[in-house]
């Protein structure tokens, strides 16, 4: 039997019925991803499974680089071959890393490979791979339509012109929608050295005034508009640390022009800013019912040494611990209590914070929707088997699993859509144990009715798909 | 086979053995409840199914909540049928979810009723339960008693007069202790609104003269001593956050004057009151023997828009995650060092506590009696099957697990006691698994000890009942 | 079949095999322990088992307290029969406690014993070992060789002369290399009330003159060469809370300065002292080739009245659950960022910080070495089966589990090498898990490094043995 066979982590006869009756043949709603909406409106083709692969996957690189290979050979210069082999190197000594069962899947479903990757077969799985990837349907959009994605949501500065996405809307041949998300994280970082640059940036992308407070939430407000007329669906604020912490606009004013004329502000003084920037962005989500995504808990680029060398997100950020719990609850609050709490999900990078986050979910119902503040899927270094299942377990104890949206890939890389698969086989395995364990009926219709909702329904709907 | 079958949860033959040999019929301790006495002592009566399950219970109403019904038809002035069959909506995608298994436990237990509740069903459970309810042992009295309750310890003010206690104490016929615990929230929290109208209160209820913090001491003692005389066990004090600021006695009286006349304090402040009071009370409670709860780290009424319309207790409650082991060890040690510190039992809303409160426990021993300070059963969001596995992991790792005084309803519901059952069903399962796969010796005189310790004789003795 | 068996906490066919092919007979690196190396320099014996087992360990302390037992018979002057039948009292209310099995595993290898720990058997118990104990090769020396113990790290002051290492060291008949490792600690805390006396003492064993800070590193310096001149291949910091706070060289000698002087200095003054001294020690351990520990998120001495009576390390130590994450992630990388950074292991006593552990780990790559920063075997309150389990999954999923330098004992007992017994059972039974869900192929060469790795070669390649 292969490695990745037709039952793989469906450990019972439930969970193997569900998932091939229900999971396997749904569509994918990729709401939270990273691909670069140029690589699918160009229709980019990849000239080796490195380029793929290792060309921008810091997942990977992290993993690489704990065996000790030289950067040269991981993010620099080397030979495609090179990296490849280094990469086969670290593989087996992942036993239990989730990088193990996301690269056999790629290999699978993509290349048609059910070898082990290993030293001994890297030359080989690398001569299969690049054949593969010559051939005409493995292109940005022959990947996406081969994976079933029904809808893919990128990461968009405000400031994006979104013209890729036009592109793609134009292109009638392509029928997955490819819908920009509001991502605002430049507007709101008030402490980072190239805020006032970027806040000329939103200014001209507006055309709005942005030498106020007032300003700047005019222009993201405009910004957002633009984005909604290109489908928009959803926003994601990425915290290092959660906060909440209102100010009268006047003092919110004074700090905004410190930070302007690049005079230092203190964190208290950032958080009273940011806190403002939130405020305004979730009512206007509300308004024009879109999606609020907040993930929090991040510490990022702990390495100087590696950040100086390399730049942000090559793989040097880790967990925060912090206590967030009690600003995500006062910022939900405020928007509530004037009844303009968009739907929101919710995600910290502290897996101490599931069971938090779910209580707070719940603490914030909406009339007429299902879970309409929810505990998002395991976030990066808990998107892991362990990690979803404790996640899936803290939902299922504190709200309802079956109004829960489901999986999202938060990848950079057009190979992993296998993680939706992966996904829903953990899933339906879960599923499927609690059923044989006697804790749920094996009543098909209604576990159909859950299958397809957090494998699907749930996510388009929320998301108004379809 | 039915859903709820003798073998529920049982997935082992020591199990089995274990929970059928000796767990399943011993009496309930169930010695922290929100069941009002009145509704004891007048031997309420249910109209319908709606009213006994969802006229108090916020577990529900969050699991209805979530599905986005109206809040007429969860706590408003719609009819009970209607009522009945949001819950039915919400129950089928609530998998993993405790309150599935509560919902047909009770329903087996109570109604004699093997249907799964859906909304297919809705209707003809209504019915059935309603008939049930009608019949003559279906009163508090008649429910308590079949579910074979030794001893109830229920949650009561310190300005409480008791009489319902009184009433029911008086009535011969009915052989279970329905016994007062001591919860002096409301003089404790000198930083809610209502602090000095409570004090007022406090005052009168005592006789004492409350002008002074030894005023309050006096008359938390005299309520303490009243409240023994009723057969009180047990005291119970619930903190948003554990505190420990010791201050001298001059400044905890300046701090208490302020708050009388309405003035506003600093948290620094209120907790150098809380803490001075929280000391006076173990030590009342170590001399006239006691047992002293504490549970912390809850953030409460976190939705206002919510709260203000239907109060508090409603379901818009979660979990706090602040670091509260400083706090919680120097109280205690405080206690100790002057041979004060009586029987206690720790209970952190955060699971991720779970390891830090057995650790504490362990540092203080108590000569004479078994796991004098302990770690409590899994608490409101925790009290699921993976949290309870969770806290008696912990507990048996860090602690003796023989000698835990096990489980509690925490209910404001007379047809909780099945939660009992639910504990006893999942602690025969874990200590089942642990023999079956070798980790203990299945010796049955060993384990007889420990499961009729952990169900029953343990409380008991910590307890003082019986 | 008896208790331990061949196949204990091996429940899988893949796991029995890993074991008993791989992991069984490898010799035992035990980096980190706390046996006074003047015990096995002196091949000291034992009057009677609880001598032995008893005479020092806190573990078995606390657990018999929380049965109530008098301290007179716990660490008291009481006979060693009733001491021990105290804890045969304790042992059997253990279930789920890994002193249940680490007990009977010391039992069966030590004193070919297979009957099981309780009242009815302690008496035999307690003749039978006492037997054994009498014979020839139960000495400090041929306990250790029986234990295949490759490598010995013991825990030294750095005022240590290291004449115990010495005299073992000059016995040809005794192969186990027995190393020291320099423990600063007394040197780092500038907060306890002994520091200024410790300096001076530091200052006469090195020679230097220590008045001044930089005087202190030249102390330490000097010591740690000597140290690594007797083998020394780790350094270990126990710390309350992880700190970062770094300072200018002169704010650091006034702080010194004060502390030298005794009087008061502030926990921000003490945190910026202690980051000076421990980036000193962290580049010298770079220069000189030594790992680092950091153990962190510690409460220690919570109980004063014991610890009054009985003094440090009795057993009323706990856990701290300070966020510490950014400290950790600032030290290293303020080490990091000069190339200054050594071969590190991290172990927090907070078991919801394993993530976070393993998140900075992977930040910190290091050309040349397999997993040059680590995430540390599960400590103290976690080193039991479930914690263990936890802290190998964290480290896979977020790792390169292959190259974990594995299992230590942390321990002040000579018994105790049964514990890498233990871990290697769980670490293979996990494997075996793996396997045999189809989550990692069953690939016998790949799996016999991993084996080999974690269990041996790992730490033999990271401490620089053999």
């Amino acid at each position: 039997m292969t490695f990745i066979n037709d039952d793989f982590l469906l450990k019972n006869e439930t969970a193997r019925r569900l998932y091939h009756r229900y999971a396997e043949k749904l569509p994918i709603i990729d709401y939270h991803c990273h691909i670069p909406p140029r690589d699918i409106a160009e229709d980019k083709r990849f000239s080796d499974i490195s380029e793929i692969w290792l060309g921008g996957d810091h997942y990977k690189w992290r993993l690489i680089r704990m065996t000790g290979a030289p950067e040269s050979e991981i993010t620099g210069g080397c030979d495609p071959k090179t990296k490849f082999r280094r990469f086969a190197e670290a593989l087996p000594l992942a036993i239990g890393n989730p990088m193990y069962h996301w690269t056999h899947l790629e290999l699978k479903r993509y290349f048609d490979c059910d070898l082990i990757l290993k030293p001994s077969t890297a030359d080989e799985i690398f001569e299969i791979c690049n054949k593969k990837l010559a051939e005409p349907q493995m292109s940005a959009k022959g990947i996406i339509e081969r994976s079933n994605v029904k809808m893919i949501g990128t990461t968009d500065d405000p400031v994006d012109n979104l013209e890729y996405h036009e592109k793609i809307a134009a292109d009638e041949n392509f029928k997955t929608l490819v819908l920009p998300s509001f991502r605002p994280d430049r507007a709101v970082s008030i402490d980072k050295p190239d805020f006032a640059d970027y806040i000329e940036l939103l200014g001209k992308a507006s055309g709005e005034d942005v030498s106020s407070v007032d300003g700047v939430k005019r222009a993201l407000s405009a910004r957002l508009e633009y984005f909604c007329k290109h489908g928009c669906r959803a926003a994601d604020h990425g915290l290092d640390r959660a906060v909440y912490s209102p100010a009268e606009d006047g003092e919110v004013e004074e700090i905004f022009e410190k930070a302007m004329n690049k005079k230092p502000i203190t964190r208290e003084e950032a958080e009273k800013y940011m806190t403002a920037i939130l405020l305004h962005c979730g009512r206007e989500y509300s308004r024009l019912g879109v999606v609020m995504q907040i993930h929090y808990n991040c510490q990022r680029r702990v390495n100087s040494r590696y950040t100086a060398m390399l730049g942000a997100d090559t793989g040097f950020d880790c967990i925060r611990t912090d206590n967030g719990g009690e600003a995500v609850a006062g910022l939900l609050n405020a928007l509530d209590k004037d009844g303009l709490l968009p739907k929101t999900v919710l995600y910290s990078l502290n897996p101490a914070d599931n069971e938090l986050l779910d209580a707070i979910a719940g603490s914030f119902p909406g009339e007429g929707g299902i879970q309409k503040v929810q505990h998002g899927a395991a976030w990066w270094f808990n998107d892991t088997k362990s990690g979803m299942e404790a996640q899936l377990k803290s939902f299922a104890n504190l709200s309802l699993l079956g109004g829960f949206i489901g999986m999202l890939t938060d990848s950079r890389s057009l190979l992993s859509y296998t993680r939706h698969e992966y996904f829903r086989r953990i899933f339906c395995n879960l599923l499927g144990e609690w059923v044989e364990a006697g804790e749920y009926p094996n009543d098909e219709e209604a576990l159909k009715e859950i299958v397809e909702g957090v494998c699907y329904k749930n996510a388009a709907k929320f998301f108004g798909i379809g």
